[in-house]
């Protein structure tokens, strides 16, 4: 897989790549809100901050619809360089990859199918109580996850969740993960110093020093993370018992790792990250270092490359915009490795390409 | 498989069945709920009519989390016998067949993942106008049906709605089909004349007379339908496309099987109806005449045997009592195909005892 870059741990992921390779996987897609995400500054992923409740559902919409319904047009930067959703739409329809939505608390429901966890948005994290049920979630999600592992040869979970790189970076701290500056951002400019005084204050608000819940992440998530979080750690936990499961997404599957690795690190064998290039070479921010501090799981990374797209709203991501979500960089790894390396980034791009001109136009 | 009996279309029937064997199955359970239930009378599947809210949510608790957490116990009928869950659940786990909640209109959610496809709970049939959105749900289902067809090599989709009886025969009387007196009954006597009265009610209202919606089987489903109709039919439309479906379930599954012929016949090669032989044994309905008179799918049905149960409560199937309900017949055939035929109506007794023994006690 010429195209599938090696960014850590190397002989295990050589070893999953072979294990993979023409395998049958399921995608999975969970999706949350935060009111996190509304701090001015905080996300990128919608036009404005109001509109971050609507990019979830608009996001999925796009993978199983082939456009969005909640919405018009697909969700945007304040720049206007859209979802990365576009790239795990044409990476799953191009391999013949099914998926399932599953929702962690929306604001918005998708026009959809999606599974319900039980889950509701979670709040603004500076208040220190985030998340309501966070445990039975993550329960309901390890059934989902149980069930589902038996139904293809390995799972692929993204997340779209607006505002997750800050409950990522006070989740890790919350567990005593040193993490600042570490974590991604969908902006060309990541403003690190907003988010750790975003993250001091909730933490402050629940009286939590940096570390307090190193083995407790049903509290770290429960004062200081997001909805995704629990759900995406109980899909790992119940699936990775039976299959490989590649989580899919940037700085915030550290914590969800974190998150994972307290529980039951006896899962990590079979648990990889799969992300993109435009993370793993992110100068501002830190996705090997975190998972080497966390657990020493493989790093894949899709050698996505937009640097010769016709498209100004592709080439985009070649200067750090977006960079990752939707879980684009596990779907592209995925869609390669089903078709045997059929699939390569120049045919990815033609389709994604051929799908932008359709949904964006020429702008 | 020598405890599969084969009941109608025998030839397409051993045809699938030589298919399946070995094979790996999905189980779904669609669930919802409909007022019509709460005619008194009309329904066994819970203790008195008000509960019936609760019996799907706690049937699919049963399977996933081997206990219901929604009701005290297990829903039981007005005779205190308990539902055909406990059957379901023994099958699943005995040949290990991964399952899915899916929802089709709810007023209790269960304490277990579910996919939400966008339902409601359905109105009491006689006012006319059962469901609001069913077109949209039976999208949605279809979607959903599409991505599951790919995670299997065939679909086992069950339901659990108290009062579907009823609103079965509503919806074949509807679209032209001859049911009178040819639905079935968890209750051991079949009050077909109620049920009759409360369809011809329900037509009267919508100022509909018996065939109007032969070709349009959302509105049929809208005026005198219940949920989980839209919601099957939507699942089978989508995946029978792919892979081999069985519709598990008695004389409702005839309501289904019409909706989903009007909509795309060309579908129907690949399904097939799967039962218990207390449905088609049972001389107070007609499962056979029904099917040979909408679409000639075939007829297969799990050889239960209770007669001999240590349990008084097992022992009632027999005289007649729940006959079947969330996909346990079709679960049983399942279980068996599966595993080559190593589990047997003897082994699958033993396990429902075990059961029985642990939720029900020795009542």
């Amino acid at each position: 897989m010429v195209d599938i870059i090696q960014a850590h741990n190397e002989k295990r992921g050589t070893a999953l790549l072979n294990q993979l390779k023409e395998k049958k996987p399921l995608f999975l897609c969970v999706i949350g809100v935060t009111e996190t995400a509304k701090i001015q500054g905080i996300s990128a992923a919608g036009a404005n901050p109001e509109i971050t409740d609507y990019t979830p559902p608009a996001d999925v919409e796009l993978l199983q619809l082939g456009k969005c319904k909640c919405i018009p047009g697909v969700p945007v930067t304040p720049d206007g360089i859209p979802t990365p959703a576009l790239i795990t739409m044409s990476a799953l329809r191009l391999a013949d990859i099914p998926s399932l939505v599953v929702s962690a608390g929306l604001k918005v429901k998708p026009y959809v199918p999606f599974v319900d966890l039980g889950g509701s948005p979670g709040r603004d994290i500076r208040t220190g109580r985030a998340l309501d049920n966070a445990e039975e979630v993550l329960n309901r999600a390890k059934i989902a996850g149980e069930n589902l592992s038996k139904t293809a040869d390995y799972l692929v979970i993204g997340e779209s969740i607006p505002g997750g790189t800050t409950t990522a970076l006070s989740v890790l701290l919350a567990m005593g993960v040193d993490a600042k500056g570490k974590v991604s951002s969908s902006m060309p400019v990541n403003p690190h110093e907003l988010k750790i005084r975003t993250v001091e204050a909730g933490l402050e608000a629940a009286g939590v020093e940096e570390g307090k819940f190193a083995d407790d992440p049903i509290k770290a998530v429960s004062t200081v993370g997001d909805p995704m979080q629990p759900a995406l750690a109980g899909l790992v936990l119940g699936a990775a018992e039976q299959v490989p499961v590649i989580m899919a997404g940037g700085t915030q599957m550290a914590a969800v790792l974190a998150v994972v690795n307290a529980l039951n690190p006896d899962v990590l064998g079979n648990v990889a990250v799969g992300t993109t290039r435009w993370i793993v070479s992110d100068r501002t921010a830190d996705l090997k270092g975190l998972v080497a501090e966390i657990a020493d799981v493989p790093v894949l990374a899709a050698g996505l490359d937009f640097s010769k797209s016709r498209f100004d709203g592709l080439k985009a991501y070649e200067k750090g915009i977006v960079k990752e979500g939707v879980g684009c960089g596990g779907a592209a790894i995925a869609a390669m490795l089903k078709t045997g390396g059929k699939i390569t980034k120049d045919t990815l791009l033609e389709e994604i390409e051929r799908n932008y001109k359709q949904l964006v136009g020429s702008a």
